[in-house]
Parts: C-alpha cells; structure tokens; sequence
C-alpha cells in the first residue's frame, strides 16, 4: 500500500509518500511544491495541481490523506489555504485517490503518542520512523507525519 | 473578446458566457455544474474541475471574471466555497486565462446601477441586457452578472 500523504498551501504544498504494510511503514520519498508569489492567483493554483499530479504520477499511491481543514484566525489565510486544498485534491480525485482527512491532533497522536505534540517532535519521531529520511522541509515533514498517521488510523482502507 | 463568467460552488458552479465589442454585449451561452452530494470531496472538486474544462474547450473565452472570495458567517460553508473555487480557478489556470476578481457591490453597480441590489433586481437586468437569454438557474444568473461587470469594469484588459 503506498500512501500519499499532503500539506496544501498556496506558497507550498508539501507531499510525502510512504509504503506501508501492515505495522510496517517505510518512506520513499517527499518533497514541497512551490509557486510564484508574484503570479496571479489561477496560475499558482495550476501550478500546485500539476506539480502533484506529476508526484501522483510518479509514485501511483494507492490512497492519500490531509489533515482536516480548520478555520485560521486570519479568514484571508484561511481562504488562500482552502483555495489551495481544493486544487491539490481536485487533482487527487481527477487520478482516481481517496483522501482520507485526519483530524491535526489524532495526526500528532499517532506519530508521537500526544495530541498536543510540537512540530519538533513530529519532526523528531519521523527520523525514528522512517530512518535514513531526508525531508524537504516543514510542509514535506507535515504531510509525512499525516501519510504515517494515515497508515495507523484507516489501515484496512 | 469572449468573457466567461464564474460563480463557484461545491454543489453547483453558475458559468455565463458572453461576447463584448467595446460597450456591445451579447450573450454566448449559460449553464450550471452540479455535483453529487454523496461524492467524496476529491471527486466532487474533480468535477467541477473538468466540466469547467470542457465548458472553456468548447467556448475558448479570452478571460475569466468571478466575484471576489468573503467570508461566510458559517466558517465550514466558507471553507467547502473556497476550496470549489480553487479547484475551478485552477482549471482556469491550467487552460491560461486570466481570472478578474470584482467585488460583490462593484457587480451589482455595473448591471443594475446600485451596488445595494437584490437578487431579483438582478435576474431582471440580466434580461434586458441580454434579450431573450435563457438562464440556467441562479447560479448562473451571478454568472453571467460578473461577465457583464467585467466587461464594463475591466474594458481594456
């Protein structure tokens, strides 16, 4: 089972991609999708939708997951993020994937053992998990940390 | 110049399509995209995205226009907006048109004279500008409203 995990923004869409079976996981790879501030806000979208569906391509996972929407204290972040989200998994429905969505704090729990986790231990519990990794940065930890959480919280999907 | 107006929604995306000659204005063509309630969100906005798709193919407008995003006073309905709206600006990117943004109030101004306007008051202007068009719902009728703004709003573009 290889599962997509993802971090949707506007500015950078981190993805990780693992391969799990059963209690076993292993990574393959992970990396962040990144845009041009200065382009209009339809381009940028283009652009998360196809740099993912060259990842999609690529890795052919067999579902992918993203943690659940919240609502930002700044609605036009907040508006930005969903913009973003709706494009990245309108390209994982156009290739036929399942997102499963986790809520953040059963995402933290199931990687490090604590809902109230910080991204440093998140950050740290992935080197445990999957050793060897080298993440792209914060958003490709991220959407690792989901892709695990994915494989503990809906295993038999 | 082909413009395509845009009112995006998860349910039911309202697309218009008119031609403007300098302060002429005719109608080309109207419709809605509906998606299945029951559909997993991936696959509702991957067909938003492709009926948008085939709806730019079949009219090749030379931009897009679409009301600026707000905030709901109901944050998911927000949210599930936003991400609709990703998904289909980014189907505008991908097919290279740019995507004009007008307020809410500027629309209205620009079709019935008052930026205060009702729905109805609306839909019955849309009728005079565009003798005997046929419109396929409301969502439609906003759509056809931010093509017409914007033919007046964004002249030279």
């Amino acid at each position: 089972m290889i599962i997509l995990g993802l971090d949707p923004s506007l500015s950078c869409t981190g993805w990780g991609v693992i391969r799990a079976e059963g209690s076993r996981i292993a990574h393959v790879a992970n990396g962040q999708i990144k845009t041009d501030p200065k382009a209009p806000m339809a381009d940028r979208l283009a652009a998360q939708q196809s740099g993912l569906a060259a990842v999609i391509a690529e890795y052919a996972p067999n579902r992918a997951a993203a943690e659940e929407v919240f609502v930002n204290k700044n609605p036009q972040s907040t508006l930005k993020l969903a913009q973003a989200r709706g494009a990245v998994l309108a390209a994982c429905g156009a290739a036929g994937l399942h997102v499963n969505e986790h809520a953040a704090r059963k995402v933290k729990k199931a990687v490090v053992g604590t809902g109230g986790a910080d991204k440093t231990q998140v950050q740290a519990m992935l080197k445990v998990l999957l050793p060897g990794v080298k993440v792209a940065g914060a958003d490709a930890a991220d959407a690792l940390a989901v892709a695990i959480a994915d494989a503990h919280l809906a295993p038999r999907l």
